[in-house]
Formats: C-alpha cells, structure tokens, sequence
C-alpha cells in the first residue's frame, strides 16, 4: 500500500502526469519534492516565453500601442476565463487586479456599502491574517462590529450562531489555510443570504484546486490569488468576483481612472464604469497578468474535475504514507480525512514542527511550516507526483526519527 | 537652427547618447520617433534579461525559498534606492507597492488621519483624474470637503487662497500632466505646513525626469508611477513615500499581512511594522519590480542632473522646430517656456488635435493626445534623440500642412 511499486503505478495511471513537462524543471539537484505549490506554484515554461515576446514584440515594438491592441482588455479576459474554467462564473463577473488584501479591502467596502443600516460583520478567528486584519480595519473604519466565529473549520450552525438582523457581510475562507478543511459555500451562503446579509469568499486556496460554483450558489463577493494553484507567479495579480446582481448598485473607494467609465475622457468627476470593470483602480500589471493567463490556459486544458480528482488522490496517498510511517513517530493529521471535506494539501502536525520544517527544507523538501505546530504539505496537481510525494514522506520519517 | 547638422550637432554633443542602446531596439520601421515615453517608457534590455533569470533561476530553481532569500526585501531596497539616485529622499522612506492610484489612497488616507479634526482636503481641478477622482472619494468616505484650486499650473497664491485652518491635506501634482509645468514644490510645501496642514504630491511626471527634493523641502507624503520615465514597464508598481517624521504615527486603512509587523507570525490582530514597511498590503508583485529595480540602476548609472540637463534641452529644441515649423500652422505651444518651469514633456495645442494624433500615430510619431486639443510630445533623455524629434516634428508639419 505505500511501496514504492504502488506508487509508479499511481503515477503510470495519472492522466495528468505529462502536465509537468510543461513546466520549467527544478533545476537545484538538491530538491526531493516541492510540496510548497499551495504558496508559490512553480512556473509554465509558457510563461516565460511569452514574457520574452511581450517586452519584445508588444511593449518593445508596439510601444504604447499595445494598450489599445491588447493590454486594457485584459483584466476582464482573463478575468471571464479564470471565471469559466475555475470559478463557476459567468463572464462579466470576475476581473484581475491588484492584490489579494486590496481586492479584499474593495469588496468588503463595497458589501458594507450594500447593507446600511447593518453593523456588523463576521469572520473565523482562524481566517488568513490579511482577512481578519482587513475585518478589523474596515469594521473600525465603519464604526462596525466584528462578531468572531471561533476556531477554523466553520460549519453553517458557526454561521447561523452569529448572523442576524445586523450582520452586514460575512467574509469567510473556501479552503482553510491551516487544516485544508472545505467550508460549505453553498450552505453557508444560503444561511448568510436568509439573514440579509452578504458573503466575501477568500478562495486562495480553493482557486485552481477545486471547483469553486459561485453563480451557481449564489455567491455576492469572491476574491483570491492566482500564485499559488494557478502557478502565475510570485506577487501575481489577485482577481475578483461581483455577482452581475449587484452590478447596478456596487461601488469601491478607490477610484482610479481605470475604473471610471470613460478612462481616457478625463471627464469632471468619476462615474464608475458599467459592471465589474469598476472594480479596478490603476493601470493593470501587464507584465504580472501574463502567469495569470497562462496558468488559466493550462488549468483549461486540464479541466478543473481532473485537477481535483488527482488532488484527492494525492491526499489519500499522504494519508496513507503518513499513517503508516509518521502517526508512529508522533505526527497527527490535521486535516479532514473524509476527501469531499479536504482541500489540496495535508497539514500534519508535530510538536517540533517549527525545527522539523528547517531541517526538511534544507535537505530538500520544500514543505512549508505554519505556527504553531502545522507542516503543510501542499499537493498542486499538474507538478506533484505520486513518487515524489512518496519520496518526501520517507525523508521526512528519517529525518524525524 | 533647425538644420539637420545641428541636429546631429546636438547629438554628437548628447553625453546620454549611448544610453540608447541599453534599450530593447524598437524593430516596428514605422516608427518615426518615440514621443510617448512619458505614457509608457521603452523596455531595458537588462529588463528583458533579468526577467529569464528570475523566472529560471529564483522561481523555478530556488521556488518559495526565494522569498526569504530574496523578494521580500524588495519593496524597501528597491524603494530606497530610488529615493536616493531620483527622489532626494533618505532610507527607510520610500516603498515599492500596488499602483499609484491604491498608493495615493493610502497616503491620502493616512494624511488625513494625522490631522484630525480637519475636515477639507485640496486639489487641483485640472489634476490628473485619478487625484482628483480620488480627493473626492475619500472627501465623501471622511464627510470632508474638497475645496478645489481652478485650472492647472498652480502657484503657491493659489494655494494660499483656499488653505486654512480646516485644511488637512493638499494633493497636487509636481508637474502638470497636460502643460508640463512645475509646481513649486519647496514654496507650496512651506505654505502647507504654516497653515499645519500635510502635502500630498503625485510625482508621477516628474520621477526620474527632474531632481524631487522630498526631505530637503519637508514632504509629508509622495506618490508616483514607475511606468514612464524610470521604464518599468506596462503596469509596473508604483512606489510611496513617507517622511520619517510621521513614521510613528502613521497608518494606512489595507491592513494585509506584508504590512504586519511580522508578517508570518499569524498573529491575533493587527501590528503595523514599524517604519515605511507598513505602507506595504499584499504580496509584492515580484515580476513588476524587476523592471523598477532596472529601471532605477540605468537612472543612477546616467544621473538625474545630466538627464534633467538633457530634457530641458530636448525641451528648448522642440519649442525651436515648433516655432519655426508649426506655430504659423496654426499650433500653440501650451508648455511654459521658462525651462526652469518646464518638465520632461513639450504640448502643443491644435484644433484639430484629436484626428491629427491619430493620424501622426498612423505614421509613426508616437505622441499622445490629451483632452481637448493638446498633443504631448514626450521626451525620455535616456532613448530620445535630437535627430529623432527633428523627424517628428517635420513630419507633424507634413501631415498637418
């Protein structure tokens, strides 16, 4: 069950295994496994060749031209694609922009503006810094309160404990970045939605792992990054989501003329642009967008079902490996064992996590450590495989022995 | 005096004259000559180089390591470089982040916070619409007014003139996006600070094409672009400055993780790094900065004086061929004539401006229209030439004779 045979043959049935020729290879001899995808995906060999042809070709030889030729459109592109193939969105909904916080900082600004009269909002005590210190921020901006659900892992009855008449926005993880558990969109959405209230969805690391259904569920606001399961890069653009529903009504502060209806008409006051494309501030990262479409263009190709089926695969696998050879040497799974419920990656815990995790990395298995005790062991799709995790777990057991 | 031998004069005697072939050569042979540098500068060839390296060598080989290793310092070591070789601003004062339009929210933000009480902000209603788009956004979030100076090229009279003791904060541009005027920065400056309000200066036109004195003349808060002067490339981030006076008190409303004070310490709330780092909200956009970062180490390599020497000279040389070729048919030089109070681009206003740029960029004089009858003639020291803008400004009388 966790002999190597067992995994040259989960490797030799992997549909999705000639993905990761299409990636620039490690290099650095010294690389067991990279099992880091779910902070830094690795890079598309695409990518870099078509940085090459757009200093040369676009910005080199077409000069400012290329603005009017191909760069404006872009955001909303590549935003309609990301929309298609990883999000369940319909075009018109999602745009790529800025960063992650700042996509956050706009969408919730823009939800609260959406239910005056209400003042609170509600997070998850175990959320993503940047979403609990941008719930805070923007609460005290506001003279709202932040009403917390405690612990991780939110379940629907979490929710229903702490919205109510008040509840303004509800602004939630997909996928949790510690234990990987995968909160109920769809249920939680529906509960927040009989409230009044209005959902903020951080899908960083939902996006490009699983299938996301905003329409579909109703979604109001999603934001998430695309360097981690969409391999754009590091600090690529994040995106975006505004259900077309409230597209009459929507607005954000920090109205740049990118946003404005008529960018180049230098007009008296601004009038934000029709739908998502308000959603933008400055002049969009042309140079950042190119991984975002290229990492789109691959996961296209893949299907967003393959995708997930082989992350689940590889979650089964780093449960068995580390069944049999880590919960031996004191290591606990964090992360749900049941697949529906389990993101794409395992967080392991140890109580020497934090010493263990240096020691991995400097002999090559580039995990990543979250405190306080979390080893996470992140699974991306098109460039993990069944071998090289293997190989990982086993140095891991040595090396923790 | 408008010869081509002394074109060639010109050039022969241009110290900056080699710096072209630092330059991704612009292969188009429909160009004429490149006049919108100061839209949309011209890629290094170094850029070009270092973006592969980076894409190879730091994400691919050394993958999330190089966070650690090397990106995460470079908002600050970026930041202060360009501060020391274009902004006269000392370490620890400038940071590389976002775009110029979510900087300026944040300063502007930020400077209003620091003078409480303080209910109107200032600015020009001939500054670029980004400004005052967002003076006016933020007015309306804080319940200030925005008391406006009329019509461009403002002096410090005009600025006293709606200055006072409700003044919290003054935004104006340090050169004028359509005429290419200079404010005067030190004198305005002075006059803030005796009527206790904060400055708030947008220096996107001038950054990399004319000395900023920023600590010397007691800045409060700068803001700018990396895109046309300082050649970063389509999109590139933006960088913010912060006088170090205001380094303990001041605070910015995207409060994402890159600006805690430890960013990977997950901690309960909020601390905002000490220091410029603050400023920071998501994660910084890697791919971006390398054009910046090149971009800044050309700059220092040719020097603000002699660039700044070579653009007013430029300057002189177009209003030259403008008198001599394009007044009589009707053109008007909408730029001031004092060089000291003429930044690094020449307008020139004409009825028709609007169809006639069109047609120039058909033929390969790649300037810019600005609303309503102004043609920018841009002019980069580091890639434009004295012959070129001869070539441009015979074929502009062609074309509009």
């Amino acid at each position: 069950m966790t002999t190597l045979e067992e995994a040259k043959r989960l490797d030799a049935a992997d549909e999705l295994a000639g993905f990761r020729d299409r990636f620039v290879p490690i290099t650095d001899p010294g690389v067991v496994a990279y099992l880091d995808g779910n902070s830094l995906g690795r890079p598309l060999r695409a990518t870099a060749e078509r940085l090459q042809e757009l200093v040369a070709d676009q910005w080199g030889a077409r000069l400012i031209r290329s603005w009017e030729e191909r760069w404006l459109e872009l955001p909303e592109r590549i935003g309609d694609e990301l929309g298609r193939v990883a999000l369940g969105a319909a075009p018109g909904q999602t745009i790529v922009a800025d960063s992650t916080s700042v996509c956050l900082y706009k969408t919730l600004r823009a939800a609260a503006a959406l239910r005056p009269g209400r003042d609170e909002i509600v997070t998850d005590s175990a959320n993503f810094p940047t979403d609990r210190f941008l719930v805070e921020s923007v609460a005290a901006e506001l003279g709202h309160t932040v009403r917390w659900i405690e612990g991780g892992d939110v379940h629907p009855d979490d929710v229903a404990a702490v919205t109510g008449p008040r509840t303004a926005a509800v602004v939630l993880s997909h996928v949790d970045y510690r234990s990987a558990a995968i909160a109920d969109l769809a249920g939680i959405t529906r509960l927040v939605h009989d409230r009044g209230a209005l959902t903020v969805w951080d899908l960083c690391h939902s996006v490009g792992s699983i299938p996301v259904e905003l329409d579909a569920n109703g979604a109001d606001f999603a934001v998430g990054c695309t360097y981690k399961f969409l391999n754009a890069g590091p600090g690529a653009p994040a995106f975006l989501y505004v259900n077309s529903r409230h597209h009459a009504e929507f607005g954000q502060p920090i109205t740049g003329w990118m946003g404005a209806a008529d960018t180049f008409g230098m007009a008296e006051h601004y009038v934000p642009a029709p739908g998502i494309r308000r959603a933008l501030s400055g002049t969009p990262p042309v140079l950042g967008m190119v991984g975002v479409q290229e990492g789109v263009a691959l996961l296209a190709e893949a299907g967003i079902d393959r995708v997930r089926a082989k992350a689940v695969a590889l979650g089964r696998w780093v449960l068995a490996l580390a069944d049999a050879w880590l919960v031996p040497l004191g290591f606990t799974v964090a992360s749900p064992r049941e697949d529906a419920r389990r993101g794409g990656h395992v967080t392991l815990r140890h109580p020497d996590a934090e010493r263990l995790s240096r020691v991995l990395i400097e002999h090559g298995v580039l995990i990543d450590f979250r405190r306080p005790d979390g080893i996470r062991v992140g699974l991306s799709p098109l460039t993990t495989g069944f071998t090289e995790v293997r190989a990982a777990v086993d140095r891991i057991r040595e090396l923790a022995a």
